[in-house]
């Protein structure tokens, strides 16, 4: 009995989110994998991580759960069990802010000439560029695009969005529908995309939505590689009307070493890193959540009781 | 009478501020640059730009005065002349953000690796470093100071302030007095100071607080360079114990060319440029307040009538 255990990592085969969750559990608790239909005793589980329709069946026969780490945002599966005495946290509150990072953090460094003047070796004191009062269109207007929106809105850029039907989403000034993308797109500073790929946003970065941004306008492309029609925005960056381009997605990952891209002047181009990878992000949410938990504090966006979300 | 001016700008002599606020109320007010004791006719000034302690004399003779910018922060001398049909703004909400841009900008630059894959020819799929859930401590809690803790605080870091007496503000975790900088420093990821130059904030930044930050630190110094004992964060750097310092202000500026700063690993230079200088702040608060005034819209911090500030 004293070695029944006490979390159950439910996994159909292991992955790199199993290793990094069992490692940073078991000093805390005996801690085992399991698939999905094993046999095990569940009589002193307190904590289960998984995918929710794995964790539909499992949770009921676990008395002494106190908290299950769903391994999916979407929780609908489980979401009814949550109670007073037990928590049950999402797959949340990662990619959000760590895109935010990526997408402010390469307009600063453009527009505060960081990227230049870190291998300055002289003093070179000009005027820099700020991002205040700029004009930001976000395609996408989801959790992702809201963190960025808000976090843009901070520092005093005004944020419109991008998204199917035009509705509107607190932190923008204006959202427009995808139909008009060319009207979105008049008179941006920064145009970001957070697009997932879809049918829908295929090519939506083209010459015409390029050639209506403000002059010495940033694109950046944080979504899929699908929204962006790369010749267009190539073109863009040798005329000099896109003054930068950062591009994390592409048609073809990793992007080929003979692409035009790398050596395009304007165009950064990093590795599909603006978010971490599922498996990275699984890790990070289970983690913060461990040490709440272990400090009996309450946890990051759990479901509320009876709310189902 | 037609010709009488309507936006006078007092200032004893020309000065860059002069100049670019000329330059932008032209097109839209008969404008003239008058010395603090000129003659001149008021009857039609709608706009007066200058000095508190200029204009004291001059509001009182304009009937039409709708705006007064005033070019100090500080505007005690006309605060009681606001009224609802006289708006007096002060020279502020340009330090703080243009600060925070710098601070922010930097900081996401270095953690992730905005700097280096900036000039990548290659993918490179590797985890990045994030700057949610980190340490920082600021020196200064005034308005810039403030202003770089909101910011952080969005992000996710914990910020920490260091100031005279310790006292609480807002956006801060917990403060700390100066006499106690060894406790502030213990355990912080980022070290920022804003502070300005006195008695009490020479060397704070010394070899014993660099030694109480967490391995791989970064510095940013974006207030004045009597805080920092050169010697001692070099010996920091080159250890390994800091990993990055950014430098926005030195003992002697222009920094001299043969300064070892230059050519330490981990050291960045700047030019004094984190935020404006103040003629540029006058042009930049000027300007956004004429498009609303222009447009009818309440300016940006005026004051409220009664209050004084």
């Amino acid at each position: 009995m004293s070695d029944a255990p006490q979390l159950l990592i439910v996994a159909a085969e292991s992955a790199p989110w199993t290793d990094a969750v069992m490692s940073l559990a078991a000093p805390h608790r005996r801690t085992v994998v399991v698939a999905p239909r094993d046999e095990i005793e569940t009589s002193a589980v307190e904590v289960v991580v998984g995918a929710p329709p794995d964790l539909a069946a499992i949770i009921p026969r676990c008395p002494q759960l106190r908290w299950v780490q769903s391994t999916w945002a979407g929780i609908d599966a489980i979401a009814h069990f949550a109670s007073e005495t037990l928590q049950i946290t999402p797959l949340k509150g990662v990619f959000g802010p760590a895109m935010t990072e990526y997408v402010v953090g390469w307009l600063l460094a453009i527009e505060r000439n960081v990227i230049s003047r870190a291998s300055h070796t002289q003093w070179t004191p000009s005027l820099e560029p700020r991002i205040t009062d700029k004009r930001m269109g976000i395609m996408g207007t989801g959790d992702i695009g809201t963190a960025i929106a808000l976090a843009a809105k901070s520092f005093g850029v005004e944020v419109f969005g991008l998204n199917s039907d035009g509705r509107a989403v607190e932190g923008f000034t204006a959202c427009y529908p995808s139909t008009d993308r060319l009207a979105f797109a008049e008179r941006l500073d920064y145009l970001v995309s957070v697009l997932p790929q879809t049918a829908q946003t295929d090519n939506l970065i083209d010459h015409e939505v390029l050639m209506r941004l403000n002059p010495g306008a940033i694109v950046i492309n944080a979504g899929r590689g699908n929204a962006v029609v790369e010749a267009d925005l190539i073109a863009s960056l040798n005329a000099g009307h896109v003054r930068a381009a950062v591009l994390d997605v592409f048609r073809e990952e990793p992007l080929p070493g003979d692409d035009p891209l790398w050596s395009t002047p304007g165009a950064y181009v990093t590795s599909h890193t603006a978010g971490p990878t599922p498996d990275e992000a699984v890790a990070e949410v289970f983690e913060r959540n461990l040490k709440r938990y272990i400090a009996g504090e309450p946890l990051t966006d759990g479901v509320q009781p009876g709310r189902g979300y």
